[in-house]
């Protein structure tokens, strides 16, 4: 492999390893007994010295507990923190007082048993609303999660903090940046900030090139804002969304942090797409490209008002080519253009031009639709949406799923 | 009846004949043959000499050509037209440069019909997208469709506009102002702006007492956000949606208009409500209201994230007292609150204060939902969901469905 110039964009590959491919960095998951369920609900992550964290968080006021203790501590030790312990089966939102008491206990004694201050270990919660976790359950698991800390813990640690997702969800990149390998890797949960009252998005980064702290959480939230926040199921925002990302290791220099910047993008995209797969009752992922706008973030809301629309989200569970509803929802994202300068694809077809209906052959269409939804999770399933709104510079691109049935059923059926 | 002075609230009662129930106006509607199955697709509303009309349309950059016609001419007339002609079955959006001209030609024809300058005449479209209205059909139409005119034809109006609604709907209100008899007369069609390519919500509004253009559009504009605006069904904007409202006759003096627009905005919420109850799929109709905040805007905007959660929807579909989604759509609303400040009802039960979820019935609570589900059409089978953000001054009120499969179905299996 030639290693790639700054100015060259690098091949950053798959490997394995999860959350602990890159140097320097363990994890662990294991059953507490949180969860009735039987499966494992506690998962720790612990980052190398010197490791510095950023973290994007809910923008609901009403959010949980340790989204507070998070966004407390990383602030007063400027991204200076090494462990997150993360718990499934109870969100510890709308707990009141005892929410964020439990948070705290929670860490302190994980720091004790790691030799930390609790400062510097961080706490993620996932599961239903306005249920107080079982604190004596929770700790005692912390001797056995510390003790199963490892290298190749990345995996376990993805399956630990699930909750009615219906697979894991990790990825490990690796390119050589001016000569050196560096790791990025990633793991996260959630089927779209959709599930009933297990709302919650948590996402995960490690990676093995230090980058000061400022720009490390500048180049997380421009990543975070072409993935997460790119993804929408239903619009429901939950109280406990999180992403952490830990950079740790030797320096990267300068002329280097594009590249990683790249590789961190792709990482989150990947979690991100695989969050909106996932999504309840979905069959399909949705992957919907504007260009032509006048910036990025007007493509962004076009394609996410697209993503989001109901109308769109069940006629594409129809497999039904039905450009009329994508236009429609394309108009109403509060974003000014030019309907006469419109240009649409789904797939190969052409469906408009400049703002004209296009003659296309819809049973192709339709049946475009209905081999994506037939193909294999990790194959390409992606319906492709692509909408030109103008020749402004501004690209976009969000993913979402269809909507079923079966999603009203899950939700509707939760019973109390 | 004691008539009320300007100071007292004045009692509206409702009054039978609907659109053409305040005098002076008139209005028919007949089967052309637009629509595959038969039934009535043109209507018309006429309105007597010297009437002003306010109008509100949809906000999306995606406008059906018509829209375009109605902004126009309401600007350069300042609201002095006299007619609508409304047509169902081809929505006449994004049908290109004929779209224009076809609604220019039926307006012209119409006017020639009545005596009128086209200036004069609005037109409003519904139905598929896409499609362009047969013009043949609708120009023959032109002469039965103005010969049936009549004073007792609002009920003949409000059918011949409807699209894929399950019921008409319309009303008419009366009420003593300052020693004079007033109505207004309502009726619109929409099932929520959810229809597949139906995607129109359609409105419009009759009174006998004048009022002053630039005062009519502002007191419109306000019934209009506490009404049309204040419904949600899954917030799909549609190309064509627009309200107009017709005032003729004498003068309203000046200390009746606080009354009068009372009797507006019950007419839009009735007919609003009516709407977001026919969504499709829908078995009750959800009532939010929130008060507390800091402004009517933030409450209301509160109110519309709580009715168009999917989360929220699914829950009152399963009868599932589900608390948490409702203070969670309440957090994403983008509204800045205290979360210690919340309190909630659902009915009459409380489920939470100060922020902390309280203990309740949950049976009695989820056989609450049960029941009024079970309710008839014209009975309450609203939900009722009472939010408390804190204590500021701001209150605000919307109305939305429930999410049922049967919503998924009708919009996946809508084939092409």
């Amino acid at each position: 492999m030639v290693a790639n110039s700054g100015s060259l964009s690098p091949t950053w590959v798959v490997v394995s390893g999860g959350l602990t491919a890159p140097d320097g960095f363990q994890a662990s998951g294991i059953t507490a007994g949180l969860k009735a369920s039987g499966k494992p609900d506690l998962s720790l992550l612990l980052a190398p010295e010197g490791a510095v964290c950023a973290g994007t968080f809910t923008t609901s006021v009403v959010r949980a507990a340790c989204v507070d203790l998070c966004i407390e501590r990383l602030q007063r030790r400027g991204g200076r923190v090494r462990a997150v312990l993360t718990n499934s089966g109870q969100a510890n939102a709308c707990t009141g007082d005892r929410g964020l008491i439990d948070s705290q206990r929670a860490t302190q004694a994980l720091a004790d048993r790691l030799g930390l201050t609790a400062e510097e270990v961080l706490i993620c919660s996932t599961g239903v609303i306005g249920v107080p976790i079982p604190m004596d359950i929770l700790l005692a698991g912390i001797d056995p999660l510390a003790s199963a800390l490892s290298v190749d813990g990345g995996a376990a640690a993805a399956t630990a903090i699930l909750t009615t997702d219906l697979i894991d969800k990790q990825i490990a990149l690796e390119a050589s940046l001016g000569g050196r390998r560096v790791r990025i890797g990633g793991m996260a949960k959630g089927s779209g900030m959709i599930h009933p009252d297990m709302a919650t998005m948590l996402g995960y980064l490690t990676c093995d090139a230090a980058v000061p702290a400022e720009q490390w959480q500048a180049l997380v939230q421009r990543a975070v804002q072409r993935s997460f926040n790119a993804i929408t199921v239903d619009g429901d925002t939950s109280t406990n969304d999180s992403f952490l990302a830990f950079a740790a290791g030797a320096p990267l220099p300068p002329d280097q942090l594009a590249a990683l910047e790249e590789g961190v993008t792709q990482v989150a995209q990947h979690l991100a797409r695989a969050i909106a797969r996932d999504g309840e009752g979905a069959t399909c992922l949705m992957d919907v490209r504007v260009d032509g706008a006048a910036s990025e973030a007007e493509a962004l809301r076009i394609a996410r008002t697209v993503c989001g629309s109901s109308l769109v989200k069940t006629a594409i569970h129809g497999r039904d080519p039905n450009w009329g509803r994508i236009i429609a929802a394309a108009g109403r994202a509060g974003v000014e253009f030019d309907p006469q300068t419109v240009a649409l694809w789904l797939g190969e077809h052409q469906l408009m031009a400049a703002g004209q209906p296009l003659p296309f052959d819809r049973s192709a269409a339709s049946r475009y639709l209905r081999e994506r939804a037939a193909g294999a999770y990790l194959q390409d399933d992606s319906v492709r949406i692509r909408l030109r709104v103008g020749d402004g510079p501004g690209q976009g691109q969000a993913w979402g799923c269809d909507l079923s049935d079966q999603y009203v059923r899950i939700n509707a059926d939760y019973t109390t």
